[in-house]
């Protein structure tokens, strides 16, 4: 007995259900005996190859099958790609869900839009606080830095050491109304030996620091100072409070109203400020309905739309279609932010119409107006020498990310051998012998359409984009089988192909040879309806290609009397 | 008879069909009593709203109208934004081209994929020659620099004075084996006076000078000798010709062989050494099927790709579906081009790949491996101080590209007033008495699909997009219209909606429905087809909304026998 004691012979595991290879739907899975427990549970957002999605989560079958060993929900802040998809996924399982207060605070907010048969347990915590989750793990809160308040990092007691979990974070010594990253802390944790460091890559490329929060203020403040006959609108991610915060204090400093526009903006602003993460002076704040009765120069406007999203505040200003804004050469925009990847068309259409309207425009690349939220190097590299990992694994990024990061964690002397480029779904084995990638669980994407939530896959995207591409042709004809005869139609109809009065002479053809098929069909006996209708589809093709060069999807229908 | 002749009544008119408000298809046209003359006649891309075409044309109403009045079609340089509509245009009117050697090499290759009624005439000019075109206008060919060899700016002497036409450039003090622009040519046509300048304006929201192209040699001199035990390749756009010429130099120098692979590559590095704009000493090319011959380190492969297209040389070796060429370790891979707007994920997903085969990728992020090709605001101010115009309108460029230029011509001292932001179509009247804008021409977009040119317009593409959104629901029924009886169906077939068998409820619904609302109009006395359809449609419509929150496109055909 005291041999088996004195060596732990069960397995650690951890996987990531989300969160790499891709943007979005953060999801760690930490596992112990018969114990698990989760960290974030984000969404992602459509690729460009996937029309008419909505949302993008992570496929949690996996959880599903051990939800009665699952003891808790972690969250490290309250970004969509960190808990956008609890909506879906506190439907299907229901442990209690742990973060801080603005993060619960957003969450609550969501989850009010949605109905559940098992009311979700939210539970709030505080940077410094530990709970304990099922008898396995402790989770204690650390703060850190990040482009949304509140934000924190994990350190993940288990039996057989410590892992980190830094979530997004960057180092900011001069943070905006909240603390500095507890580096001291992450340090004694060093010191006592950390077993795992999984760490975020968005920057991993990156060379040097990411600015101060700050700076952002500081540009701000200057360009209130050099427009101050005009009204200023500045467009930003709602969830960055803090930026918010320093455009307040700009106002306030200038002697201005700031109100508000823009659903989501308007909600987060609320929930920060009821939780006390944002402040304003009496009467600063203002509602977008009372603009009319101040001067340009007395305003400020703080919108969402910063990602060119079409039906964003910001959209609807530029395109003239806000029921309360009317943008001309009086105004300021500011966009203040970055451009996510695949976004940079839908925000450069928004600076061109703000252009046409005169309006003064000022974007991260002509302004100091953007700071990003993540670590760069110097400062992954800060978090790699405080926290000094047995083993490491590089999570929230695009391959090329965690390759990066996993070159950088060489250069800070860990081994290659002990450095895990994980994969969704790979399982990564921790015992006292070492660490090893061992086995895999199920993983992959649920598609959100609409209220289908997984009924959108493969090949139904792949008809949609079929269907995009050249369009449809319908071809409809009423058999009556037993006499093998032709008693309606075959009728042509088309969508997404080609101006009918273009065509006419081509449908006739489709016609004519649609008929021919079935009749030569009739001739040889054929008569299964499946062999008729591929034979439609391919001469009907084949045709179309040699006439057109498209490629339209086919979709002969029989009705049989 | 004395005071007519001294004042020249007649009008010149200058109006642009293309290369205003988006990138690409750059077609401008100078119109003097009957005569008329074209510069340039390019392509633009499609937009992401505009699924399944291939290709934007300007619409060439207007020129097809006045056919006889044309007078020439002068080009400033090969790429694609310049005269890839040429194969199309041609076929509609057929007046004579005028280009420098390596712009109709090009081109003469590109019309030759084509078939046309009337062979086109194709007239080779060098820079420095003038050419006359009918009585009014004559144009002087004069040397610029950009990202393609053999580039030139225009001097048009019209009968009220000279207009210079920037086509694209920049100001490469150090240019690859050509001369640097004429800015002599230039100065001495502004001592003489300009009436109008057109002037690109690509760069014009970025401040100094773009940097010679030789510094992209210098990198890449650095890179081969950094990594001289590897294979080297390097993808780049086909047309730029003084970049291929940089790397078979530095391929030179290492004791490389030289490979290149994607069709446009080998079309465009074949023209340019049988015209004398590149040079390899003998042996250094080799065909890609050489390459099994020679060790990694002996090799530098060229390639197409740099936008990420799918189906590129570059896309097929990351994705390891190219026949010749297997990546790994052994390999570098520059990126030696800046992503076009829309193209980042793309180029991004080769990226990632690059990776995963544990490649060595250098992009224009993390060295110095592209520099533009247009002219920054220092080299477009030079423009402006030598050829002192007494109007201007800025062109090539984006809304709020032309709008900088025109802030920049106002920093030099130009009058707001004499300053024309054109828009496509809109005619600039020039006279003795001034210059205003006066009138239209039909202009716009042709959207070519395939072989067809034209024929899918607006009502096409929202089909698409409705189509790519939610799919489609055909519901089809066969009627007896006289004994108002339903003979068949209906029947309920969908593509790209969702799965059958996770609908299977909702397609009976579906059907029932349908029923429902025939019998419905029967015992209404309605028999019209369009009414009855539109009725299906609505209230399919509707409960497919409250069931899925999807909006699928509702197609009902009825068969009457």
């Amino acid at each position: 007995m005291a041999r088996r004691k004195s060596k732990n012979t069960e397995k650690l595991k951890v996987m990531m259900l989300g969160g790499l290879y891709e943007i979005g739907k953060n999801l760690a899975v930490i596992e112990y005996g018969d114990e698990m427990m989760i960290v974030d549970c984000g969404l992602g957002f459509p690729e460009e190859d996937m029309p008419g999605i909505d949302l993008v989560i992570p496929d949690i079958t996996y959880l599903e099958k051990n939800y009665e060993k699952i003891t808790g929900i972690v969250l490290t802040h309250g970004h969509e790609d960190h808990i956008g998809a609890l909506p879906y996924v506190l439907k299907q399982i229901s442990p209690p869900v742990y973060g801080t207060p603005l993060t619960i605070g957003i969450l609550e907010k969501k989850l009010s839009e949605h109905t559940f048969d098992i009311i979700p347990e939210l539970i709030t915590v505080n940077a410094g606080d530990t709970v304990k989750l099922g008898t396995s793990f402790s989770v204690e809160f650390i703060n850190v830095n990040h482009s949304i308040a509140d934000a924190v990092c994990l350190a993940i007691k288990t039996p057989l050491g410590t892992i980190i979990h830094s979530g997004d974070f960057k180092i900011d010594l001069t943070p905006i109304e909240s603390k500095m990253i507890n580096l001291t802390r992450l340090g004694q944790l060093g010191d006592e030996g950390v077993l795992l460091l999984m760490c975020e890559s968005t920057n991993a490329e990156r060379q040097g620091y990411t600015p101060s929060e700050r700076k952002v203020g500081a540009s701000l403040d200057n360009i209130f100072f050099r427009h101050a006959d005009k009204r200023i609108t500045i467009a930003t991610f709602s969830s960055n409070v803090h930026r918010v915060q320093q455009i307040i204090n700009a106002a306030e400093k200038y002697g201005r109203k700031v109100a508000i526009t823009g659903r989501s903006m308007v909600n987060v602003v609320n929930v920060a400020i009821r939780l006390g993460y944002m402040h304003a002076a009496e009467g600063i704040l203002i509602d977008i309905s009372e603009i009319k009765k101040y001067k340009p120069e007395q305003l400020t406007i703080v919108s969402t739309g910063s990602q060119g999203e079409p039906m964003s505040a910001l959209y609807r200003m530029a395109f003239s279609e806000h029921d309360k804004v009317e943008l001309n050469e009086k105004d300021v925009v500011i966009i203040s932010a970055n451009a996510i990847p695949g976004n940079e068309k839908f925000v450069n259409k928004i600076i061109n119409e703000l252009f046409k309207k005169g309006v003064t425009v000022l974007h991260d690349a002509v302004a100091d107006v953007h700071v990003s939220g993540h670590a760069c190097r110097e400062e992954l590299k800060t978090m790699h020498a405080l926290t000094k990992p047995k083993y490491f694994m590089p999570i929230h990024g695009e391959y090329r990310h965690l390759a990066s990061h996993k070159e950088l964690a060489m250069q800070m002397g860990e081994k290659e051998e002990n450095i895990f480029l994980a994969d969704i779904g790979k399982v990564l084995e921790i015992d006292e012998d070492g660490a090893r990638f061992n086995g895999t669980v199920p993983s992959g994407k649920v598609l959100v359409d609409g209220y289908g939530v997984g009924d959108v896959g493969s090949i139904v995207l792949r008809d949609r984009r079929h269907l995009a591409e050249d369009g449809i042709i319908v071809v409809v004809t009423t058999l009556h089988m037993d006499e093998q005869l032709v008693m309606a139609g075959p009728d042509i109809v088309s969508r997404g192909f080609v101006y009918v009065r273009e065509s006419e002479e081509l449908m006739d053809d489709l016609k004519e040879l649609s008929l021919a098929v079935i009749e030569t069909c009739f001739d040889n006996g054929i008569s299964d309806f499946a062999q008729i209708k591929n034979k439609i589809k391919d001469e009907l093709s084949k045709y179309i290609y040699q006439k057109t060069k498209r490629r339209p999807m086919i979709l002969p229908i029989i009705m049989s009397l």
